[in-house]
């Protein structure tokens, strides 16, 4: 497999993390985008676009792994996530980068190998994993890079076109 | 009040429906965006995107009035509607254009004084206030002029700081 780069994003209406790494698992950077949470709903997505439309530019990845939800606890939460998620895979399109989805647990499966596993499990697996001085923080660029972790394994596996959303 | 332009668009993950009026209550356009079903879902939300982008191109809205859903039957039905919503508002935010929300109670309120009235008597009513030659097909664009006209009711009456989305 020549060496891919993926960028795994978790989106959120709050919180965005992201986690960028090659496909032999070195970390190339990781952090979250958090808009200014007083800022007008149509801001701080624009703001979240230009953010993932920046690191796309910056580190040209071949793949976008995003977080899928199935479980919310009301439309509304759903529908600003909707827009959050919106917003990753239209930064993608732009740039004709292939978008894949990852259930929570599937990513867990990839880093500890255990589905049900802890926030703090991942971290712990992802620190080693990617060689890192200290388990990744915050939650959500573990999460981001817990998702491509997941990514790199199924393009291993060549899983990958079965996880493809289309 | 000064002239405005008002883009109503009601988002869906398959057709789109925009309706553009003036203050005046005269029809400007309407119609629907019907990204190809069977293209992948991030070229859908692109297509999307970038048609509700040439709509404030061609017409310069000075507002657009989007649906806003509280009850759907599924997270996954809500996030993929989210989705094609964050269009509509990254389009309007890159524009510095506001965008607001009305409930299909409100526009049905505004068009034919009964927020329970039926899609028929919508159209109908939305062809008498808008003295056009037919009820406007499809539904999507009949309920996007129902929310573009409802957004022109909330300006004159000076409610719309009420209803703006923050």
């Amino acid at each position: 497999m020549a060496k891919q780069i993926i960028l795994g994003i978790d989106p959120g209406t709050r919180i965005t993390g992201y986690g960028v790494i090659d496909s032999d698992q070195s970390p190339i950077d990781f952090g979250c985008i958090k808009p200014p949470p007083k800022l007008e709903l149509a801001k701080r997505y624009l703001i979240l676009f230009e953010s993932v439309e920046a690191l796309i530019e910056k580190y040209e990845p071949t793949a976008v792994a995003v977080e899928s939800q199935f479980v919310l606890k009301n439309a509304q939460s759903a529908i600003k996530l909707g827009m959050a998620k919106g917003m990753v895979y239209l930064a993608a399109a732009k740039k004709g980068i292939p978008v894949y989805e990852f259930a929570p647990k599937q990513a867990k499966l990839a880093v500890v190998g255990n589905g049900s596993a802890s926030k703090y499990q991942v971290q712990k697996m992802i620190q080693a994993l990617l060689r890192l001085p200290q388990p990744p923080q915050p939650e959500d660029a573990a999460d981001a890079l817990a998702l491509a972790i997941c990514c790199v394994h199924h393009m291993r596996t060549e899983c990958l076109s079965q996880s493809k959303v289309s």
